[in-house]
């Protein structure tokens, strides 16, 4: 549904997708792998405040009914009011359930121990405390947790390894963040959500674009050509900045093991994965 | 190394290895795959007490040297004081690093939420814990966590999706827990840790051959006839008791979802991991 991309550093041309279409895809998609495939009924999602996971519980209120969704929402003592705010105004829109479970004495439960940790290793014991929570709720109502990673934060590897990337149905996983930004507009997602800087919330006044030191509708074309085929040096000839194209590789290359289970030493001709594989494996 | 199976039910004959062979194997594997691919000198281990991460423990040891590795054991207020103390004789014998870090308060922190969480969901809480524990001491001294899965437990699904099988590189995900007690032995594991009854220590009492309803023994042939083609009727026929392969199917075939990536909807010519490849993907 990507367009061939034409060679324009300044063309959303490589990005562009059918709104309606895509949508119908998606819930099509997810009823077929919760319901059909996996035979639940209802889902879980963590709802951060962010687009990604509001996009995906409006895909999931349409896939399985308002009744069927439960959103958790679940902050820590630092994380912005506003996120709070936010996910409730998804959640009054579609008449979804909600919890609010707070995670901070879980976090700090172990980090106790490690009272020097850095904001970047706080970050990561929050978004996998998150799992925890999100992985027994479903466990305890019998529904799915549903992800809300996009594809070009799994790119970037901008994401806590068996935490963001841990529910085992994803929707938005081949879809850059500007097509996430104009679905969320298409199905209704409040503005206010669509259009505030993105940040993962795990330090205060931290946006995903400062870290990156590039804009994610720059990065999102630079990947989508990267992924067609092209070699930096020819998006360098072709108008694209040199420094940021670099960016965008450097995280590319550097992150590719987060894409992959992990790595087993093979010592039989019935190695899982590798020789013993099912249908479903092909 | 698995020799082709001959059919007999009580023959260990298709699970039999060469342990020298195999354990000088492992070790290379661990070089090659800690040292040349990803660029760590030390690594980090879940020491439990229990017969897998103590080999792991053995092999790292060996691969490393011991002042590189470093063991961390983490008890729950409910775990055994057992595991602990067989944990140190593993420490004591090899010399390596090790640090204790309970993880009550952080389960508590979350589980206090959750008061009537069976001893299921409980045991999750605390094996995802772990994980965080163990993912977090590697981000803090830049080396990287070993995981500890045997096979027969990963074709089980006897294991917490995003806890125990989480570490990047894994030695034991190819050998049957058969072969996990034949390479300790060989390898100097104390015979306490060796013969004693495996358990999860998640739940006070249990030990994973209840569990199962079958032994270790018998369960590793017949998956490993599984395994190499035949069905099931084939090794009634031939003299295995049907319930208990009945057993081993329904575990195989009900967890095929957990030695998986996570589902994406793909909605382009670059999905990750299905077109957008790299080498290291074929």
């Amino acid at each position: 549904m990507i367009a061939a991309p034409r060679f324009d550093p300044n063309s959303d041309e490589p990005l562009r997708i059918n709104p309606e279409l895509t949508l119908h895809w998606l819930i099509e998609f997810l009823r077929d792998e919760v319901g059909f495939r996996r035979g639940f009924k209802q889902v879980v999602i963590g709802l951060s405040g962010g687009v990604d996971s509001a996009l995906t519980t409006y895909l999931c209120a349409k896939a399985f009914g308002p009744e069927n969704v439960l959103a958790v929402r679940m902050p820590y003592r630092t994380s912005s009011s506003d996120s709070l705010d936010h996910a409730q105004l998804v959640i009054d829109d579609l008449g979804i359930q909600q919890r609010t479970i707070e995670i901070t004495n879980a976090v700090d439960g172990y980090l106790a121990f490690e009272p020097d940790a850095d904001g970047r290793r706080r970050g990561n014991v929050m978004a996998r405390t998150r799992m925890i929570v999100l992985f027994d709720q479903s466990q305890k109502l019998g529904c799915i947790p549903i992800g809300t990673g996009n594809k070009t934060e799994r790119l970037f590897g901008y994401y806590t390894w068996h935490a963001d990337d841990a529910p085992p149905v994803n929707p938005l996983g081949d879809l850059f963040k500007t097509q996430v930004w104009e679905l969320a507009s298409a199905i209704g997602v409040p503005d206010v959500i669509v259009h505030k800087p993105a940040s993962a919330d795990l330090v205060v006044g931290q946006t995903d674009e400062d870290d990156f030191g590039i804009s994610y509708r720059k990065a999102d074309r630079v990947l989508a050509y990267l992924l067609s085929g092209y070699r930096p040096e020819q998006l360098v000839a072709r108008g694209f900045n040199a420094d940021e194209v670099a960016i965008v590789q450097r995280r590319v290359n550097t992150t590719h093991w987060k894409r992959h289970l992990p790595s087993t030493a093979m010592l039989s001709s019935t190695a899982i994965g590798e020789y013993y594989l099912r249908p479903v494996d092909y």
